[in-house]
C-alpha cells in the first residue's frame, strides 16, 4: 500500500507519519454524526449564506469593474469562500469521484478563476479603481491572509482529487507572492499569519523549494516591527519579537496560532531544531498559563488576544472558534515532530471542548465566542440576518466577520486524519472513535485495524487487529493526561492486563488477525480544580468526565433557578446521571442568589454583609451537561466553574 | 450678595441651590494640591500636547483649505481643545480679571473662530472638499458631540467672565443644531450623547427655550433606532430604549452617563418627575450591580462599555477615567434635584479613588483605564509620543484617544462648586476640604463659613460661622454611607455631642459668628467585602479607609514580591501605618505564590491539585496605600481585592 497523499499536513520528516484520509474511517459515535451534519447540512449552509450576502459574488463584481460599489464584507471575506472550498475538498475525499461535492467546488472555482490578475494577484478588496492599492495596508489588509487560506483549499483539492483548477490559481497565487514578497521585493509581512503554514504545505505538495524559503522569511521576519504600531500594539499581530525569541503566545490568538503552526512547519522541513524548541516552549507556557479549561484560548474581547498570565475570567472568556481550531493544527503538527502525547492530549481537550462547542445541533448555527460563563438569558437571534461576532448567547447563523463556521467545517472534514499515525515501529492512535484504520507499516506490509467505543461515554476502546503483517510491531495507546490517578488500564491478547501511566500505552507483538487489544480509561467524573493564581475562579470547582468538561445550564435546574444559583459540595463525589445523555449529578443546594433582592451598594464591611445571604431551598441533586452541548434548547444562563458552598465569613474586626 | 453665576449646572429648580466657584475657595488639603497642579502644570500641558499633535492647528488647515491633507487626531480631536477651553474658563474665575489664562484662552478662540461656517457649523473633520458630508455618519462621527463640549465651554465663559467670543461661537453653533435637527430637520441623535446637557445649559444661561426644547427632543428621540446597528449593537449608544423605560444604565459607559446627565437636566427644567425618576432607577440599578468599588464604571475594554449585572473583574476593570467624570457630573445633577446624601457619596468616592486617580503626582501623566488589579509590571512609556487608550501599567503623556486628560482638567477646575449648596433653610456641606464659603441665604442674608480639616487623612472636620443672619437656620453636613456602624459624633457649638446616623447631620439655631460646628468621621480603616454575585471577587478582601480605597504595591512589598504574593487575614482588623503618607497595615503573609513554577496544566483534580501550594515567608505586616497613588513610583504590580489565606481545599471524593 503506498503511502497516502490525502493529508491535511504532510511533513518530510518527523517522529510520526501522519495517515490520509482514505486510511482513517470514523464509522460511529459522536465525530461521525458531528462529520454527518457538517456533511449534509453545514457546508451547504456556509455556501448559502455566502451567496446571499455577496461574498462569493465579490469575484464575479471585481471582474465586471463593480466592485468598488458591489462588494460586501470585510476585507477578508475571500477567505471564507476559500475555507469554504478546502472543507469541500476534504469532503469529498470521503465520497465518490464525481460527487455532489464536485460540482460545487467546480462551480465556485469558476466564480473564483476570472478574478485573478495576469500575475496571479487575486483579492477582491484591493488594487481596483476606487480600491485601496495593493499590499498598501498589510496591517489589516489580510491580502497574504487570503492566500493562505487560498493555497490551504488548492492543496486540499490536489490531495483529494489531484491537480485541478483551484490548485492553479492557489499555485499562481503563491509564484506572485514569491515574486512579490521574496528577496528584493516588499520586505513586509501579513498581519494576519496564515500564509505561512499554507506555503509549507504546498512545498510539501509541490516540491517547490521556493515555496518553503518564502515561508521561512515570512517566519523570519516577523518580529521586526516592519508593520505599523497601533492600538493594540505589534504584539497584537506578533510583530514584536522574532518567533524565535517570545517565549509565549501573545497577542491575537488566532494569528499567534496560525503563526506558531507555520513555524513548526518550516522548523520540521528546514530541520531548524532551534526553532521548533522555541515554538514548543511557547506552547507549554500558553498552556500553563493562558488556557482555559476547555482549551479555549485568547481571553480578550478587545484585542481577540491572549491575557496576561492567568487572566482567565470565564464570564468574559472570547475562547474564540477559531482560535480552538488553531490550537488543534499546532498541537497536530507539534505532535507528528515529536510524538509527545500531551499534544494530543490537548488537541482532544480542544476539539470536545471548543471546536464541537461551536455548531448547534443541526450544524447550522455557530459560537463565535466560547464563554464559560453566561449570566443572562440570551435572545432568540433571527435566523435570516448576520449578528455581531463576540455575542454569546445563543448560537447565531452568520456574523459579519464569518471566520469560526468554515473553519469549524474543514476541521471536522479533515478529522479523521487526526486519529492515528504511524512509525517505524507500528500504529499510534491517539484519539479514540469507532474507526476502521488501514495502512502500511515500514517494508510495506499492511495493517488494518478497526476500533471500537462508545468513547467518551464510556471509557473503554477495543482494537481489533484485521490485518497484520508476520513480524512483531508496536500498538501505541494515548492514555490521556486528565487519567492522572485513576488507574487506565490495558488488555492484551492473551489476557495480560496491568495498569498504565498517563502518556503512551503500548503493547508490541506480533499481532495477528482477530487479536484485540482493549485500553480502559477512567473517565468516571471529577471534581476540578484550577491554580490559585487563576484569580478569577477562587471558590469555585469544576467537573470534567473524561475529557469532557461540564456545565450547569438553566433549564435543567428546576422552579426557573438560574445557573448563578448554584452552590456545589465538592466533598460528595459527581455521579454519573441515570440516563443515556452524558449528564452528571453533583451535590449542592440551588440559593435565592441569582433573584435576592441588591443592597444599595454591594460592597460592605465584612461584619455586616452588604446583603443577606439568599435563601436556600436546602440540599438539592444538580444536573451537569457536557459543555459543548448548552445553548441548544433556547435560552439559557449556563456556568462552568461552580461556586461551593460559601464559608462561613472571617470573624469580624473587632 | 446676589445669587453667583459662576456655576457649571445652574438648575433653575431642584431642591438644593449650587454654589458658584465666586462663593467656595478650597484654601488647602488634598485638593488644593491637586487643583494647583491642574492649573500650573495639566492646562499647560494639555494645549502643549494639542499644539504639537496637530488639533489645535486642525482649525487653521480648515480654513487654510488643507484640512483634508493635514488632518490630525480621530473625528472627535475638536472636542479635546474644547474641553480644555473649558477648563481654562473655570480655572480663570479664580484668577484676577485678565489673567495669562484668559490671554491663552483668547488665543485658542481666535484660531477656532474662522473654521466655523456662516451657518454656524463647526467641525474639522466633516464637510470640505474631500471630507464626508456633514452630519452623513451620525453613529460615529460624534459632531453634535464635540458642538456639547464647544457650549460648554462657551458657557464657562459666559460665566467666569462674561459672554465673549467663545460664547458666541457657541450660540451660533447651537442655533445651527436647533435649525437642523429641530422639528422638521434630520430626525437624528448623535452616537456619543453630549449635546443633550451642553444644550440645557445654554438655555440656563440665555434663558432661550429653544436651546431647551431641542435637548429634550435629542432625549426622546433617542432609543428608536435611528443610528445603525453595529457590531457593539444600539445598546452601546444607547439606542436600544428610550430614556424612559431604561432600568439600568448600559452601553458605552460614558455616553450612558453624559446621556443620564442631560435627561436630568431635562427633567429639572421641564418639571418632567417621570423621567427624572427613570434616571434615578438607572442609577439605583448602575450603583447596585455596575460599579466598582472605586466608584468605576464601565468593564468592558472592548466596546468601553458597562457589562452585564456584576460582571467586574478586577484585572480587566476599564473604569474609563472620563465615566468617572461623567458619573460625577450624574451624581451631582440628581444631588441637586433630590437633595439626598447618596448622590454625594457616590461622587466622593469617584472623585477620590477614579479621577483623582488618573493624573500621576505632577499633573503630566494619566490613566485612561484604571484597573483594579495589574499582574505584570509595566514598562516606563515614552514621554514624547501618545499611547494607546487602554494600556494601564503605567500613566501616559497623551493618547491617541486622550479624552480623559481634558476631561480631568475640567472637573478639578469645577471642583469647588461641588463642596457646598444652600436651600431656604441654611447651608448643606457635601464635600469635605479646607475651605471658605460666603454666599446668601433666602432673603439675601450674608452666610460665611470656614471648614477646617485634613480630611480624608484625619475624620474631623471643623465649621467655623464667620458670618450670619440674626435668625436661626440649618447647617447640614453629610455623613458618609461607608460611615454606617462606627459611629459619626456632632459636636454642637454649645458642646452638646451626639452620635448621628449615615446620611444628613443638622444643626438648626440661631448661629452667631465664631460658632463651630465639629463632624467627627470615623475614618479608620476597615475591611470591605462584595456581594458574592460579584464572581471575581470571591475568596478576597479590600481595605478601604474614609471613602479612599486600598492596594498593595508590590513597591511596598519586601524581597522583591509582585502584588499576587500577598495573602491577607481579615480577622486582624487594619491598622493606619506608623508615618503620615496615609498608609495601612494589615495582617497576612507573603508566599511564593507569583514565581512558583507552573504545573503543564493548570487544572488538576481536587485531591491532587495542579501546583504545591506555594511556600510562604510566614506572618507579615503588609503596607497598604491609596489606590490613587499608585503606580507614582515606577513600573509595579497592584491589587485592590486581596485573598485571604487559601481555605483547606475541601475533602477529596473518594
Amino acid at each position: 500500500m503506498a503511502r497516502s497523499v490525502v493529508l491535511p499536513v504532510a511533513p518530510s520528516r518527523g517522529r510520526l507519519r501522519p495517515l490520509g484520509l482514505d486510511e482513517v474511517r470514523i464509522t460511529g459515535g459522536f465525530w461521525a454524526r458531528r462529520r454527518e451534519i457538517n456533511a449534509t447540512a453545514t457546508l451547504g449552509h456556509c455556501r448559502d449564506w455566502m451567496a446571499r450576502v455577496g461574498w462569493i459574488g465579490n469575484f464575479r463584481a471585481a471582474v465586471e469593474g463593480r466592485i468598488e460599489r458591489d462588494r460586501r464584507g470585510r476585507e477578508f471575506a475571500d477567505s471564507d469562500v476559500y475555507k469554504l472550498l478546502e472543507a469541500m475538498a476534504w469532503e469529498a475525499a470521503g465520497h465518490g469521484a464525481d460527487s455532489a461535492l464536485d460540482t460545487q467546488i467546480a462551480e465556485l472555482t469558476e466564480s473564483i478563476a476570472p478574478a485573478q490578475e495576469p500575475d496571479g494577484y487575486l483579492n477582491t478588496a484591493f488594487g481596483r479603481p476606487g480600491q485601496q492599492p495593493r499590499y498598501s495596508d498589510l496591517e489589516w489588509g489580510h491580502e497574504l491572509y487570503c492566500y493562505g487560506h487560498l493555497i490551504q483549499a488548492g492543496v486540499a483539492q490536489a490531495r483529494a482529487r489531484g491537480e485541478g483548477e483551484l490548485t492553479k490559481i492557489a499555485r499562481r497565487a503563491a509564484d506572485h507572492v514569491c515574486a512579490t514578497f521574496g528577496p528584493g521585493g516588499i520586505e513586509g509581512v501579513c498581519g494576519h499569519p496564515e500564509i505561512e503554514p499554507a506555503l509549507v504545505e504546498l512545498a510539501r505538495l509541490t516540491g517547490e523549494q521556493r515555496y518553503l524559503d518564502q515561508a521561512a522569511l515570512f517566519v523570519d521576519r516577523r518580529g521586526h516591527r516592519t508593520l505599523a504600531d497601533t492600538e493594540f500594539g505589534r504584539a497584537y499581530y506578533q510583530d514584536d519579537l522574532p518567533v524565535r525569541q517570545a517565549t509565549v503566545l501573545r497577542g491575537h490568538a488566532v494569528r499567534a496560532l496560525y503563526l506558531a503552526a507555520g513555524a513548526v512547519d518550516v522548523a520540521v522541513e528546514t530541520g531548524d531544531d532551534a526553532l521548533l524548541a522555541a515554538v514548543v516552549r511557547q506552547w507549554e507556557a500558553t498552556v500553563a498559563r493562558r488556557t482555559y479549561l476547555t482549551g479555549g484560548m485568547g481571553s480578550h474581547h478587545r484585542d481577540e488576544s491572549f491575557g496576561d498570565d492567568f487572566v482567565l475570567p470565564p464570564d468574559r472568556a472570547y475562547s474564540e472558534t477559531c482560535a480552538g481550531v488553531a490550537s488543534v493544527m499546532l498541537s497536530w503538527r507539534l505532535l507528528l515532530a515529536t510524538g509527545e502525547p500531551r499534544f494530543a492530549d490537548l488537541a482532544e481537550r480542544t476539539l470536545f471542548n471548543v471546536v464541537a462547542a461551536s455548531p448547534s445541533e443541526d450544524g447550522r448555527a455557530f459560537f463565535y465566542a466560547n464563554t464559560l460563563h453566561r449570566r443572562r438569558r440570551g435572545t432568540v437571534p433571527a435566523t435570516d440576518v448576520d449578528s455581531p461576532r463576540a455575542e454569546s448567547s445563543l448560537r447565531a447563523p452568520w456574523f459579519a466577520v464569518s471566520c469560526c463556521p468554515t473553519n469549524v467545517a474543514r476541521t471536522l472534514a479533515q478529522l479523521p486524519a487526526y486519529l492515528a499515525t504511524v512509525d517505524d515501529d507500528g500504529v499510534q492512535l491517539h484519539q479514540y472513535a469507532d474507526a476502521e484504520i488501514a495502512t502500511s507499516l515500514a517494508g510495506g506490509h499492511d495493517v488494518a485495524l478497526r476500533v471500537r467505543t462508545d468513547y467518551p461515554a464510556g471509557g473503554a476502546v477495543t482494537v481489533r487487529i484485521d490485518r497484520s503483517p508476520d513480524r512483531p510491531w508496536t500498538l501505541s495507546l494515548r492514555v490521556p493526561g486528565w487519567a492522572r490517578g485513576a488507574a487506565a488500564w490495558l488488555v492484551e491478547p492473551d489476557g495480560t492486563r496491568r495498569s498504565v501511566p498517563v502518556g503512551t500505552a503500548t503493547v508490541a507483538r506480533r499481532f495477528r488477525p482477530g487479536d484485540e487489544v482493549r485500553l480502559e480509561l477512567p473517565v468516571a467524573p471529577r471534581w476540578i480544580g484550577a491554580d490559585p493564581r487563576i484569580d478569577a475562579v477562587r471558590g469555585t470547582v469544576a467537573v470534567q468526565r473524561g475529557p469532557l468538561v461540564y456545565c450547569a445550564e438553566s433549564v435543567d435546574l428546576p422552579d426557573g433557578h438560574e445557573a448563578d444559583a448554584v452552590r456545589v459540595d465538592p466533598s460528595s463525589p459527581p455521579e454519573d446521571g441515570p440516563d443515556a445523555e452524558g449528564t452528571v449529578i453533583v451535590a449542592g443546594e440551588l440559593t435565592g442568589h441569582a433573584e435576592q433582592s441588591d443592597a444599595p451598594w454591594p460592597y460592605a464591611p465584612l461584619d455586616r454583609p452588604a446583603t443577606t445571604p439568599p435563601d436556600t431551598d436546602g440540599p438539592a441533586e444538580i444536573v451537569l451537561v457536557p459543555y459543548r452541548s448548552w445553548a441548544n434548547r433556547g435560552p439559557s444562563t449556563m456556568r462552568v466553574w461552580l461556586p461551593t458552598a460559601e464559608p462561613d465569613p472571617p470573624a469580624a474586626p473587632s
